[in-house]
Protein backbone atom coordinates (compact mmCIF):
# COMPACT_ATOMS: atom_id res chain seq x y z
CA UNK A 1 0.00 0.00 0.00
CA UNK A 2 2.50 2.21 0.65
CA UNK A 3 4.58 1.59 -2.30
CA UNK A 4 1.37 2.34 -3.82
CA UNK A 5 1.00 5.84 -2.25
CA UNK A 6 4.67 6.26 -2.94
CA UNK A 7 4.55 5.92 -7.09
CA UNK A 8 1.41 8.38 -7.20
CA UNK A 9 3.04 10.57 -5.42
CA UNK A 10 6.22 10.24 -7.89
CA UNK A 11 3.74 10.67 -10.83
CA UNK A 12 1.97 13.38 -9.97
CA UNK A 13 5.58 15.33 -9.19
CA UNK A 14 6.63 13.58 -12.39
CA UNK A 15 3.48 15.53 -14.29
CA UNK A 16 4.80 18.90 -12.51
CA UNK A 17 8.02 19.04 -13.84
CA UNK A 18 6.45 18.27 -16.92
CA UNK A 19 4.19 21.20 -16.67
CA UNK A 20 6.57 23.39 -15.82
CA UNK A 21 6.43 26.89 -18.08
CA UNK A 22 8.38 27.89 -20.89
CA UNK A 23 11.65 28.69 -20.86
CA UNK A 24 11.55 24.60 -19.70
CA UNK A 25 15.38 24.38 -19.19
CA UNK A 26 16.22 27.93 -17.46
CA UNK A 27 15.28 27.07 -13.93
CA UNK A 28 17.35 23.82 -13.81
CA UNK A 29 21.07 25.53 -13.96
CA UNK A 30 22.26 28.80 -11.98
CA UNK A 31 24.11 31.20 -13.72
CA UNK A 32 28.28 31.31 -12.61
CA UNK A 33 28.08 34.80 -13.29
CA UNK A 34 25.56 37.89 -13.51
CA UNK A 35 25.60 41.19 -14.85
CA UNK A 36 22.95 43.60 -15.32
CA UNK A 37 23.33 46.68 -17.88
CA UNK A 38 21.75 49.27 -19.84
CA UNK A 39 22.33 50.51 -23.22
CA UNK A 40 21.31 53.20 -25.34
CA UNK A 41 20.70 53.83 -29.14
CA UNK A 42 20.26 57.44 -30.47
CA UNK A 43 19.05 56.98 -34.55
CA UNK A 44 20.52 59.21 -37.19
CA UNK A 45 17.36 60.35 -38.86
CA UNK A 46 18.74 63.74 -40.75
CA UNK A 47 18.68 66.14 -38.06
CA UNK A 48 20.30 64.67 -35.26
CA UNK A 49 24.03 63.67 -36.30
CA UNK A 50 25.86 65.16 -32.97
CA UNK A 51 24.14 62.95 -30.98
CA UNK A 52 22.83 60.02 -33.21
CA UNK A 53 24.83 56.66 -31.69
CA UNK A 54 23.14 54.62 -34.56
CA UNK A 55 22.72 55.13 -38.69
CA UNK A 56 20.83 53.34 -41.25
CA UNK A 57 23.64 51.64 -43.49
CA UNK A 58 21.46 49.80 -46.06
CA UNK A 59 17.67 49.69 -47.14
CA UNK A 60 15.38 47.78 -49.55
CA UNK A 61 14.46 48.89 -53.21
CA UNK A 62 12.83 52.48 -52.27
CA UNK A 63 13.64 52.82 -48.84
CA UNK A 64 16.16 55.60 -48.04
CA UNK A 65 18.81 55.74 -45.06
CA UNK A 66 17.06 58.89 -43.03
CA UNK A 67 13.80 57.30 -42.53
CA UNK A 68 12.95 53.95 -41.45
CA UNK A 69 11.64 51.86 -43.88
CA UNK A 70 8.20 51.14 -44.99
CA UNK A 71 6.48 47.54 -43.91
CA UNK A 72 7.78 47.76 -40.02
CA UNK A 73 11.58 49.13 -41.60
CA UNK A 74 12.05 45.55 -43.17
CA UNK A 75 15.43 45.42 -44.23
CA UNK A 76 16.82 48.14 -42.71
CA UNK A 77 20.82 47.25 -41.31
CA UNK A 78 21.86 50.02 -38.71
CA UNK A 79 25.09 49.86 -37.37
CA UNK A 80 25.69 51.29 -33.42
CA UNK A 81 28.18 52.77 -31.40
CA UNK A 82 26.31 52.68 -28.37
CA UNK A 83 27.24 53.50 -24.88
CA UNK A 84 26.49 51.01 -21.85
CA UNK A 85 25.78 52.22 -18.09
CA UNK A 86 25.30 50.51 -15.04
CA UNK A 87 21.85 52.19 -14.80
CA UNK A 88 19.12 53.75 -16.60
CA UNK A 89 20.40 57.11 -17.31
CA UNK A 90 22.08 57.64 -20.64
CA UNK A 91 24.13 60.65 -19.05
CA UNK A 92 25.58 58.13 -16.28
CA UNK A 93 29.40 57.58 -16.68
CA UNK A 94 30.21 55.03 -19.51
CA UNK A 95 30.90 51.23 -18.64
CA UNK A 96 31.93 50.19 -22.07
CA UNK A 97 30.49 50.43 -25.68
CA UNK A 98 27.82 48.34 -27.89
CA UNK A 99 28.78 47.58 -30.93
CA UNK A 100 27.35 45.98 -33.88
CA UNK A 101 24.33 45.89 -36.15
CA UNK A 102 20.35 45.44 -35.87
CA UNK A 103 18.75 43.95 -39.20
CA UNK A 104 14.73 44.66 -38.96
CA UNK A 105 14.11 41.45 -40.45
CA UNK A 106 10.25 41.16 -40.77
CA UNK A 107 7.38 42.75 -43.04
CA UNK A 108 4.25 42.07 -40.67
CA UNK A 109 5.84 42.88 -37.28
CA UNK A 110 8.81 43.90 -35.81
CA UNK A 111 11.26 41.55 -35.35
CA UNK A 112 15.23 42.22 -35.39
CA UNK A 113 18.15 40.34 -35.97
CA UNK A 114 21.26 41.16 -33.79
CA UNK A 115 24.86 40.83 -34.01
CA UNK A 116 26.53 42.91 -31.79
CA UNK A 117 29.05 43.08 -28.86
CA UNK A 118 29.73 44.93 -25.21
CA UNK A 119 33.68 46.36 -24.88
CA UNK A 120 33.82 47.01 -21.81
CA UNK A 121 35.79 48.76 -19.92
CA UNK A 122 35.90 49.65 -16.19
CA UNK A 123 37.23 49.60 -13.48
CA UNK A 124 34.99 46.19 -12.45
CA UNK A 125 35.23 44.55 -15.76
CA UNK A 126 37.67 44.33 -18.68
CA UNK A 127 36.76 42.55 -21.81
CA UNK A 128 34.36 41.72 -24.22
CA UNK A 129 30.94 39.75 -24.83
CA UNK A 130 29.74 38.58 -28.00
CA UNK A 131 26.09 37.97 -28.61
CA UNK A 132 24.06 36.73 -31.52
CA UNK A 133 20.27 36.39 -31.49
CA UNK A 134 16.61 37.48 -32.92
CA UNK A 135 14.67 39.54 -31.08
CA UNK A 136 10.93 39.49 -31.24
CA UNK A 137 10.72 43.17 -30.23
CA UNK A 138 7.17 43.44 -29.19
CA UNK A 139 7.99 40.87 -26.50
CA UNK A 140 8.41 41.93 -23.71
CA UNK A 141 11.48 40.02 -22.77
CA UNK A 142 13.51 38.10 -25.31
CA UNK A 143 16.67 35.59 -25.05
CA UNK A 144 19.13 35.71 -27.29
CA UNK A 145 22.80 33.87 -27.18
CA UNK A 146 25.93 34.62 -25.20
CA UNK A 147 28.54 32.75 -28.02
CA UNK A 148 31.48 34.08 -26.80
CA UNK A 149 33.98 36.50 -24.45
CA UNK A 150 37.61 37.60 -23.80
CA UNK A 151 39.76 39.20 -21.14
CA UNK A 152 37.09 38.78 -17.89
CA UNK A 153 34.89 37.23 -20.03
CA UNK A 154 37.32 34.45 -21.76
CA UNK A 155 35.56 32.21 -23.68
CA UNK A 156 32.22 32.60 -21.25
CA UNK A 157 28.81 31.71 -22.84
CA UNK A 158 25.24 32.28 -21.98
CA UNK A 159 21.87 33.82 -22.51
CA UNK A 160 21.36 37.70 -22.37
CA UNK A 161 17.83 38.73 -21.41
CA UNK A 162 16.75 41.44 -23.08
CA UNK A 163 14.17 44.19 -22.49
CA UNK A 164 12.97 47.81 -24.28
CA UNK A 165 13.22 49.51 -21.37
CA UNK A 166 12.71 52.56 -22.65
CA UNK A 167 12.20 54.73 -25.82
CA UNK A 168 11.20 58.21 -27.64
CA UNK A 169 9.47 57.46 -31.16
CA UNK A 170 11.51 56.19 -33.59
CA UNK A 171 14.64 57.83 -32.43
CA UNK A 172 15.70 56.78 -28.81
CA UNK A 173 15.74 53.35 -26.94
CA UNK A 174 17.31 51.89 -24.27
CA UNK A 175 17.84 48.14 -23.79
CA UNK A 176 18.27 46.21 -20.67
CA UNK A 177 20.24 43.44 -20.42
CA UNK A 178 20.30 40.95 -17.99
CA UNK A 179 23.52 38.87 -19.11
CA UNK A 180 23.43 35.22 -17.20
CA UNK A 181 26.66 32.97 -18.03
CA UNK A 182 26.62 29.67 -17.32
CA UNK A 183 30.00 28.63 -18.94
CA UNK A 184 32.47 30.69 -17.22
CA UNK A 185 36.15 29.42 -17.58
CA UNK B 1 52.01 -16.05 -31.34
CA UNK B 2 48.30 -15.06 -30.46
CA UNK B 3 49.37 -11.76 -29.43
CA UNK B 4 51.61 -10.84 -32.11
CA UNK B 5 48.22 -11.67 -34.24
CA UNK B 6 46.38 -9.60 -32.29
CA UNK B 7 48.33 -6.85 -32.51
CA UNK B 8 48.97 -6.80 -36.38
CA UNK B 9 45.05 -6.57 -36.27
CA UNK B 10 45.34 -3.48 -34.01
CA UNK B 11 47.35 -1.75 -36.20
CA UNK B 12 45.03 -2.76 -38.65
CA UNK B 13 42.29 -0.87 -37.45
CA UNK B 14 44.39 1.48 -36.53
CA UNK B 15 45.29 2.24 -39.91
CA UNK B 16 41.53 1.81 -41.03
CA UNK B 17 40.61 4.73 -38.11
CA UNK B 18 43.27 7.14 -39.33
CA UNK B 19 41.98 6.44 -43.29
CA UNK B 20 38.31 7.52 -42.72
CA UNK B 21 37.31 9.86 -44.85
CA UNK B 22 36.53 14.30 -44.25
CA UNK B 23 34.92 15.17 -42.15
CA UNK B 24 36.56 13.10 -39.81
CA UNK B 25 35.31 13.68 -36.69
CA UNK B 26 31.76 12.99 -37.75
CA UNK B 27 31.31 9.97 -37.07
CA UNK B 28 33.40 10.13 -33.63
CA UNK B 29 30.05 11.51 -32.01
CA UNK B 30 26.48 11.17 -31.49
CA UNK B 31 24.47 13.64 -31.26
CA UNK B 32 21.69 14.50 -28.25
CA UNK B 33 19.31 15.88 -30.10
CA UNK B 34 18.57 15.73 -34.04
CA UNK B 35 15.98 18.01 -36.16
CA UNK B 36 15.17 18.09 -39.96
CA UNK B 37 13.83 21.31 -40.98
CA UNK B 38 12.92 23.03 -43.99
CA UNK B 39 12.99 26.81 -44.98
CA UNK B 40 11.89 28.37 -48.21
CA UNK B 41 12.88 31.88 -49.34
CA UNK B 42 11.52 33.82 -51.92
CA UNK B 43 13.56 36.96 -52.84
CA UNK B 44 12.36 40.18 -54.01
CA UNK B 45 12.84 40.65 -57.49
CA UNK B 46 10.91 43.92 -58.21
CA UNK B 47 7.70 42.25 -59.05
CA UNK B 48 7.16 39.76 -56.27
CA UNK B 49 6.48 42.12 -53.22
CA UNK B 50 3.64 40.16 -52.22
CA UNK B 51 5.32 36.71 -52.27
CA UNK B 52 8.59 38.00 -51.07
CA UNK B 53 10.38 36.62 -47.94
CA UNK B 54 13.78 38.10 -48.74
CA UNK B 55 15.48 41.50 -49.91
CA UNK B 56 18.86 42.83 -51.32
CA UNK B 57 19.46 45.72 -49.44
CA UNK B 58 23.22 45.94 -50.17
CA UNK B 59 25.33 45.79 -53.27
CA UNK B 60 28.32 46.94 -54.22
CA UNK B 61 28.68 50.23 -56.36
CA UNK B 62 27.47 49.68 -59.76
CA UNK B 63 24.66 46.86 -58.71
CA UNK B 64 21.21 47.79 -57.67
CA UNK B 65 18.62 46.16 -55.51
CA UNK B 66 16.31 44.57 -57.53
CA UNK B 67 18.69 42.23 -59.72
CA UNK B 68 21.44 39.88 -58.00
CA UNK B 69 24.75 41.41 -58.89
CA UNK B 70 26.90 40.63 -61.51
CA UNK B 71 30.35 38.49 -60.93
CA UNK B 72 28.12 35.76 -59.00
CA UNK B 73 26.14 38.53 -56.57
CA UNK B 74 29.64 39.83 -55.03
CA UNK B 75 28.55 42.21 -52.18
CA UNK B 76 25.14 41.71 -52.08
CA UNK B 77 23.52 41.61 -48.56
CA UNK B 78 20.07 39.71 -48.19
CA UNK B 79 17.36 39.97 -45.43
CA UNK B 80 15.11 37.14 -44.95
CA UNK B 81 12.17 36.11 -43.38
CA UNK B 82 11.31 32.79 -44.21
CA UNK B 83 8.50 30.03 -42.97
CA UNK B 84 10.12 27.09 -41.72
CA UNK B 85 8.16 23.61 -42.07
CA UNK B 86 8.63 20.14 -41.22
CA UNK B 87 8.13 18.90 -45.27
CA UNK B 88 10.03 20.01 -48.19
CA UNK B 89 6.09 21.71 -48.81
CA UNK B 90 6.34 25.59 -49.33
CA UNK B 91 2.01 25.29 -48.57
CA UNK B 92 2.45 23.36 -45.10
CA UNK B 93 1.91 24.86 -41.74
CA UNK B 94 5.00 26.45 -40.74
CA UNK B 95 6.65 25.31 -37.71
CA UNK B 96 8.66 28.43 -37.28
CA UNK B 97 10.09 31.65 -39.02
CA UNK B 98 14.14 31.52 -40.03
CA UNK B 99 15.48 34.91 -40.04
CA UNK B 100 18.66 37.04 -40.72
CA UNK B 101 20.71 37.64 -43.60
CA UNK B 102 23.01 35.69 -46.05
CA UNK B 103 25.83 37.53 -48.25
CA UNK B 104 27.75 36.75 -51.79
CA UNK B 105 30.99 36.64 -50.98
CA UNK B 106 33.21 35.56 -53.66
CA UNK B 107 33.39 36.96 -57.50
CA UNK B 108 34.25 33.76 -58.92
CA UNK B 109 32.13 31.21 -57.87
CA UNK B 110 28.45 31.46 -56.10
CA UNK B 111 29.34 31.10 -52.27
CA UNK B 112 27.93 33.10 -48.98
CA UNK B 113 28.20 34.11 -45.42
CA UNK B 114 25.04 33.59 -43.18
CA UNK B 115 24.16 34.71 -39.90
CA UNK B 116 20.78 33.69 -39.39
CA UNK B 117 18.25 32.26 -36.42
CA UNK B 118 15.55 29.71 -36.39
CA UNK B 119 12.53 30.83 -34.22
CA UNK B 120 10.61 27.94 -33.55
CA UNK B 121 7.09 28.08 -32.48
CA UNK B 122 5.30 24.57 -32.18
CA UNK B 123 3.74 22.17 -30.01
CA UNK B 124 7.02 20.35 -30.69
CA UNK B 125 9.58 23.04 -29.85
CA UNK B 126 9.82 26.56 -28.69
CA UNK B 127 12.89 28.48 -28.46
CA UNK B 128 15.24 29.94 -30.71
CA UNK B 129 18.80 28.58 -32.80
CA UNK B 130 21.26 30.69 -33.88
CA UNK B 131 23.98 29.64 -37.01
CA UNK B 132 26.69 31.09 -38.03
CA UNK B 133 28.96 30.21 -41.29
CA UNK B 134 30.31 29.49 -44.56
CA UNK B 135 28.09 28.04 -47.10
CA UNK B 136 29.77 26.97 -50.43
CA UNK B 137 26.32 26.91 -52.17
CA UNK B 138 27.63 24.55 -55.34
CA UNK B 139 28.59 21.98 -52.91
CA UNK B 140 25.77 19.37 -52.31
CA UNK B 141 26.25 19.28 -48.51
CA UNK B 142 27.58 22.69 -46.33
CA UNK B 143 28.29 22.43 -42.26
CA UNK B 144 27.48 25.63 -40.23
CA UNK B 145 27.98 25.99 -36.98
CA UNK B 146 25.01 26.13 -34.16
CA UNK B 147 26.66 28.61 -31.61
CA UNK B 148 23.95 28.85 -28.90
CA UNK B 149 20.23 28.81 -28.48
CA UNK B 150 17.74 29.46 -26.17
CA UNK B 151 14.42 27.86 -24.83
CA UNK B 152 13.86 24.51 -25.42
CA UNK B 153 17.44 24.89 -27.07
CA UNK B 154 19.43 26.91 -24.15
CA UNK B 155 22.64 26.95 -24.29
CA UNK B 156 22.75 24.16 -27.11
CA UNK B 157 25.75 24.17 -29.78
CA UNK B 158 26.05 21.20 -32.81
CA UNK B 159 26.86 21.51 -36.37
CA UNK B 160 23.71 22.04 -39.01
CA UNK B 161 24.39 20.29 -42.50
CA UNK B 162 22.67 22.71 -45.03
CA UNK B 163 21.52 21.60 -49.03
CA UNK B 164 19.99 23.10 -51.48
CA UNK B 165 16.65 20.91 -51.74
CA UNK B 166 15.15 23.53 -54.38
CA UNK B 167 15.27 26.27 -56.48
CA UNK B 168 13.45 28.23 -59.32
CA UNK B 169 16.02 30.59 -61.41
CA UNK B 170 17.27 33.15 -59.16
CA UNK B 171 13.79 33.79 -56.98
CA UNK B 172 12.96 30.71 -55.48
CA UNK B 173 15.24 28.26 -53.00
CA UNK B 174 14.78 25.42 -50.31
CA UNK B 175 17.04 24.81 -48.25
CA UNK B 176 16.90 21.19 -45.89
CA UNK B 177 18.56 22.07 -42.78
CA UNK B 178 19.85 18.95 -40.74
CA UNK B 179 20.48 19.90 -37.29
CA UNK B 180 22.54 17.53 -35.15
CA UNK B 181 23.05 18.94 -31.21
CA UNK B 182 26.41 17.76 -29.54
CA UNK B 183 26.02 20.12 -26.04
CA UNK B 184 22.38 19.77 -24.98
CA UNK B 185 21.84 20.91 -21.48
CA UNK C 1 58.80 30.95 12.20
CA UNK C 2 58.79 28.85 9.33
CA UNK C 3 55.59 28.45 9.33
CA UNK C 4 55.19 32.57 9.21
CA UNK C 5 57.58 33.06 6.17
CA UNK C 6 55.71 30.06 4.35
CA UNK C 7 52.34 32.46 4.87
CA UNK C 8 54.20 35.33 3.91
CA UNK C 9 55.25 33.78 0.76
CA UNK C 10 51.91 32.63 0.10
CA UNK C 11 50.75 35.92 0.36
CA UNK C 12 53.18 37.55 -1.88
CA UNK C 13 52.78 34.83 -4.61
CA UNK C 14 48.86 35.10 -4.51
CA UNK C 15 50.03 39.11 -4.48
CA UNK C 16 51.49 38.75 -7.64
CA UNK C 17 49.30 36.22 -9.39
CA UNK C 18 46.25 39.31 -9.00
CA UNK C 19 48.70 41.27 -10.41
CA UNK C 20 49.06 39.92 -13.54
CA UNK C 21 48.13 41.61 -16.49
CA UNK C 22 44.75 41.91 -18.89
CA UNK C 23 43.87 39.72 -20.14
CA UNK C 24 43.93 37.77 -16.72
CA UNK C 25 42.67 34.24 -17.55
CA UNK C 26 44.35 33.57 -20.74
CA UNK C 27 47.56 32.33 -18.80
CA UNK C 28 45.51 29.83 -16.82
CA UNK C 29 44.63 27.32 -19.83
CA UNK C 30 46.55 25.91 -22.51
CA UNK C 31 45.35 25.38 -25.90
CA UNK C 32 44.69 22.14 -27.36
CA UNK C 33 45.41 23.37 -30.96
CA UNK C 34 47.01 26.11 -32.21
CA UNK C 35 47.15 27.76 -35.30
CA UNK C 36 49.06 31.30 -36.84
CA UNK C 37 47.39 32.34 -40.81
CA UNK C 38 47.48 35.46 -42.75
CA UNK C 39 45.12 37.10 -44.81
CA UNK C 40 44.95 39.61 -46.73
CA UNK C 41 42.39 42.25 -48.09
CA UNK C 42 42.77 44.10 -51.12
CA UNK C 43 39.58 46.94 -50.85
CA UNK C 44 37.71 48.14 -53.80
CA UNK C 45 38.46 51.53 -54.58
CA UNK C 46 36.83 52.17 -57.85
CA UNK C 47 40.14 51.73 -59.95
CA UNK C 48 41.26 48.23 -58.50
CA UNK C 49 38.66 45.90 -60.01
CA UNK C 50 40.89 43.03 -61.16
CA UNK C 51 43.07 43.09 -57.68
CA UNK C 52 40.24 43.77 -55.03
CA UNK C 53 39.10 40.86 -52.70
CA UNK C 54 36.59 43.69 -50.30
CA UNK C 55 33.82 45.75 -51.65
CA UNK C 56 31.90 48.45 -49.73
CA UNK C 57 28.37 47.45 -49.89
CA UNK C 58 26.75 49.40 -47.07
CA UNK C 59 27.29 53.26 -45.75
CA UNK C 60 25.42 55.92 -44.29
CA UNK C 61 23.36 58.65 -45.85
CA UNK C 62 25.74 61.00 -48.00
CA UNK C 63 28.86 58.69 -48.21
CA UNK C 64 29.42 56.89 -51.34
CA UNK C 65 30.71 52.98 -52.19
CA UNK C 66 33.98 53.52 -53.41
CA UNK C 67 35.45 55.91 -50.83
CA UNK C 68 35.32 54.47 -46.97
CA UNK C 69 32.89 57.28 -45.37
CA UNK C 70 34.24 60.44 -43.39
CA UNK C 71 33.99 59.62 -39.52
CA UNK C 72 36.42 57.11 -39.40
CA UNK C 73 34.14 54.85 -42.08
CA UNK C 74 31.41 54.81 -39.48
CA UNK C 75 28.81 53.05 -41.26
CA UNK C 76 30.64 51.11 -43.68
CA UNK C 77 29.86 47.52 -44.16
CA UNK C 78 32.49 45.59 -46.48
CA UNK C 79 32.09 42.23 -47.72
CA UNK C 80 35.67 40.09 -48.34
CA UNK C 81 36.58 36.77 -49.81
CA UNK C 82 40.27 37.04 -48.67
CA UNK C 83 43.27 34.52 -49.48
CA UNK C 84 44.72 32.92 -46.02
CA UNK C 85 48.37 32.20 -46.64
CA UNK C 86 51.12 30.07 -43.72
CA UNK C 87 53.24 33.27 -44.19
CA UNK C 88 53.25 36.95 -44.44
CA UNK C 89 53.43 37.09 -48.06
CA UNK C 90 50.68 37.85 -50.69
CA UNK C 91 51.69 35.89 -53.30
CA UNK C 92 52.49 32.76 -51.26
CA UNK C 93 50.03 30.10 -51.89
CA UNK C 94 46.55 30.02 -50.85
CA UNK C 95 45.56 27.49 -47.81
CA UNK C 96 41.74 29.29 -48.00
CA UNK C 97 39.21 31.95 -48.03
CA UNK C 98 38.44 34.16 -45.06
CA UNK C 99 34.65 35.17 -46.06
CA UNK C 100 32.36 37.74 -44.24
CA UNK C 101 31.97 41.18 -43.32
CA UNK C 102 33.15 43.67 -41.54
CA UNK C 103 31.66 46.83 -40.38
CA UNK C 104 33.16 50.38 -39.25
CA UNK C 105 31.46 51.25 -36.15
CA UNK C 106 32.63 54.26 -34.05
CA UNK C 107 32.33 57.99 -35.35
CA UNK C 108 35.53 59.16 -33.31
CA UNK C 109 38.25 56.27 -33.93
CA UNK C 110 38.60 53.51 -35.94
CA UNK C 111 36.87 50.13 -34.48
CA UNK C 112 35.43 47.19 -36.49
CA UNK C 113 33.25 44.32 -35.98
CA UNK C 114 33.83 41.52 -37.06
CA UNK C 115 31.53 38.45 -38.38
CA UNK C 116 33.74 35.73 -40.98
CA UNK C 117 34.79 32.04 -41.59
CA UNK C 118 37.70 30.38 -42.60
CA UNK C 119 37.14 27.96 -44.50
CA UNK C 120 40.64 26.23 -44.73
CA UNK C 121 41.56 23.71 -47.80
CA UNK C 122 45.13 22.16 -47.43
CA UNK C 123 46.61 18.99 -46.85
CA UNK C 124 46.65 19.94 -43.31
CA UNK C 125 43.15 21.10 -42.45
CA UNK C 126 39.94 20.98 -44.02
CA UNK C 127 37.08 22.78 -42.29
CA UNK C 128 35.83 26.22 -41.18
CA UNK C 129 36.40 28.21 -38.18
CA UNK C 130 33.95 31.04 -37.35
CA UNK C 131 34.93 34.58 -36.06
CA UNK C 132 32.58 36.88 -33.54
CA UNK C 133 34.25 39.68 -32.40
CA UNK C 134 35.04 43.54 -31.75
CA UNK C 135 38.02 45.06 -33.19
CA UNK C 136 39.36 48.14 -31.77
CA UNK C 137 41.74 48.80 -34.86
CA UNK C 138 44.37 50.96 -33.41
CA UNK C 139 45.65 48.88 -30.48
CA UNK C 140 47.88 46.07 -31.38
CA UNK C 141 46.64 42.72 -30.79
CA UNK C 142 43.13 42.41 -30.35
CA UNK C 143 40.83 39.28 -29.34
CA UNK C 144 37.58 37.84 -31.02
CA UNK C 145 35.92 34.84 -30.18
CA UNK C 146 35.83 31.41 -32.53
CA UNK C 147 32.02 30.41 -31.61
CA UNK C 148 32.53 27.19 -33.56
CA UNK C 149 34.31 25.26 -36.56
CA UNK C 150 33.48 22.32 -38.71
CA UNK C 151 35.55 19.64 -40.89
CA UNK C 152 38.52 19.54 -38.60
CA UNK C 153 37.40 22.02 -36.15
CA UNK C 154 34.24 20.03 -35.34
CA UNK C 155 32.43 21.98 -32.47
CA UNK C 156 36.07 24.01 -31.62
CA UNK C 157 35.95 27.06 -29.25
CA UNK C 158 38.62 29.27 -28.62
CA UNK C 159 40.14 32.57 -28.93
CA UNK C 160 41.56 34.43 -32.00
CA UNK C 161 44.38 36.98 -31.71
CA UNK C 162 44.45 39.30 -34.60
CA UNK C 163 47.03 42.07 -35.66
CA UNK C 164 47.27 44.36 -38.39
CA UNK C 165 50.60 43.13 -39.41
CA UNK C 166 51.16 45.51 -42.90
CA UNK C 167 48.73 47.95 -44.50
CA UNK C 168 49.08 50.53 -47.12
CA UNK C 169 46.53 53.43 -47.30
CA UNK C 170 43.26 52.40 -47.41
CA UNK C 171 43.53 49.77 -50.26
CA UNK C 172 46.03 47.01 -48.70
CA UNK C 173 45.53 45.42 -44.76
CA UNK C 174 46.99 42.42 -43.83
CA UNK C 175 46.12 40.22 -40.68
CA UNK C 176 47.79 38.45 -38.26
CA UNK C 177 45.75 35.69 -37.09
CA UNK C 178 46.78 33.34 -33.77
CA UNK C 179 43.89 31.32 -33.19
CA UNK C 180 44.29 29.16 -29.70
CA UNK C 181 41.34 26.55 -29.55
CA UNK C 182 40.81 25.99 -25.99
CA UNK C 183 37.76 22.87 -26.68
CA UNK C 184 38.68 20.99 -29.73
CA UNK C 185 36.77 17.75 -29.43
Amino acid sequence: MAARKTSVLLFFFMFLALCSAFPRNKNKYKPCKHLVLFFHDIIYNGKNAANATAAIVAAPQGANLTILAPQFHFGNIAVFDDPITLDNNLHSKPVGRAQGMYIYDTKNTFTSWLGFSFALNSTDYQGSINFIGVDPILIKTRDISVVGGTGDFFMHRGIATINTDAYEGEVYFRLKVDIKFYECW
